[in-house]
């Protein structure tokens, strides 16, 4: 996921217009209008084991409350063997179409010779999301999609929503459709929101589908201590409603370093100050000072399909 | 790669008789009948970043001079960027049928929904070469084979020879035929002797195979200077012929100990130890002192088809 998403006033009236009828986010997950609920929450799992084992880590001990698995990828079979241990974990699936690193990349899941428009010659995946936009065929999209969450069960994952790596099932209208398509008939709760989205896209969510109304990712690069600053004020400026906090936990070590090797942002030492952050006391205090309460996907599931 | 591999009387007279007519293995590769000869063959690269960095700077240094890839591992797109970076590597293909790992599991290359019989229900190779050989229907291995095989070229990787990832195309005569036959329709040399082929693998070489007369790789747990004595016992004992040197090198780090998680050995501290081995004074001084001549599988290749 690469782009800043803070909820604009337009996505803001996009969420009011559709709840109108009904009821706030946090009031159909049984909150008080006014609660600040949040989703502190694992990208990527499945990348490498340096980023699994830093993301099982800040599960185990709460540092992050929910998390997204990326089927595609080397490391999934542990995540898998995770997920069975500790079924009450709050993963999704991080929906992929990309194999973005420079010297370490990955296929799809399904048969890929059904699956060529959303490959390279060499078997992978690509790296630009824009190549998705242009080239990938719709029903390749599903067919891939729907493998993903399918080898998921396989594996033992019960997964507790989807989301979309690098945002690229946001590319277009159709692809956004697709993945909203897919995550409804599996009766999982897909991110819905994200940067600038248009209305066009908006206009395929549902009164039905729960959305948050904000999406935190830090962009920028930046110092240590820059870093704190960024989610501490995250914290401290948060607004009633839902907000979903993305994080991208690794060790910066010489996996994790030949992984991103050639990356100016995401890098090795990127997501080990994530971890750093999030794990500090000072950021554990912040989120009891400004009286955050944690939420997960599964939360919101059982408010979408309370029978499922 | 899983058993003592040395050149049993046996063998030797199979080599023998399949040389009679013609030349010694020692001559056809242009040495006097007495020379020792030497292939030191890294095996297993692209499995983990620390696999592959540890094989590069042996091939580099020239503490290997040879080394065969498995196609379907999570790194085998960083191989094909050192192989196309250094197109006189003498780099092979290690034909792969089973994902050995306990939580770090690979599925082949060919589409899986052609390969049923290669593939566990979650989309992973099995374990045990066993299951290979009692599962594994010849089609889908021929299918399998040519797909790792047509990959690597789509990577820009040149082979010179093949052999088989912990010995699964040696299972059954029936395997080892279908090894045979689609290496030699490549023109790739492929690695012929094992310990204790059965005379009916045996009769499936053909006098235009070039076939080593000796194989070794250590095969028990040890202390850093049995692993030492081992490897200088080798070379002093070698005998006039070609002997292939298996070794299977990586760096002792976080990856390696979470790839080969939960096993007694081929761990991260073994493959350390054959790093620190090859690449010490007194290794490449046995060398010297005992006349070795090194060889490659490229050597062979030309020798075997000269007009490629």
């Amino acid at each position: 996921m690469r782009h800043l998403v803070l909820s604009t006033l337009a996505s803001l009236l996009v969420v009011s217009t559709l709840n109108a009828q009904t009821r706030t986010v946090a009031e159909r997950l049984g909150h008080p209008k006014d609660a600040k609920l949040l989703i502190l929450h694992a990208d990527d799992i499945g990348v490498a084991h340096s980023e699994n084992a830093a993301s099982f880590d800040a599960l185990d001990k709460g540092v992050v409350n929910s998390g997204s698995i990326m089927m595609p990828t080397p490391w999934v079979t542990e995540v898998a063997e995770y997920a069975k241990k500790h079924p009450n974990a709050d993963l999704g699936l991080h929906l992929t179409l990309n194999a973005e690193w420079n010297t370490y990349r990955w296929g799809g899941v399904a048969p890929h010779d059904k699956t060529p428009s959303l490959h390279d010659p060499d078997g992978t995946l690509p790296r630009s999301t824009d190549t998705v936009a242009k080239r990938a065929k719709l029903d390749e999209v599903e067919l891939e999609l729907r493998a993903q969450i399918d080898r998921a069960y396989a594996m033992g994952i019960k997964p507790t929503h989807v989301d979309s790596h690098m945002y690229a099932l946001y590319g277009t209208p159709e692809l956004f459709r697709t993945y909203a398509r897919v995550a409804r008939s599996y009766k999982l709760p897909f991110l819905g929101v994200f940067d600038s989205p248009t209305a066009a896209i908006r206009s395929e969510l549902l009164p039905t589908d729960i959305v948050p109304d904000a999406v935190i990712m830090r962009m920028e690069k930046g110092t240590p201590a820059e870093w704190r600053k960024y989610y501490l004020d995250v914290i401290r400026n948060m607004k009633p409603g839902l907000t979903v906090m993305l994080v991208h936990l690794g060790y910066d070590n010489d996996e994790l370093r030949a992984v991103t090797t050639g990356w100016d942002s995401w890098g090795a030492d990127w997501r080990q100050r994530d971890v750093d952050v999030l794990s500090s006391a000072e950021f554990r205090q912040a989120l009891r000072d400004n009286n955050i309460v944690m939420v997960t996907w599964r939360d919101i599931q059982k408010a979408m399909y309370p029978t499922p």
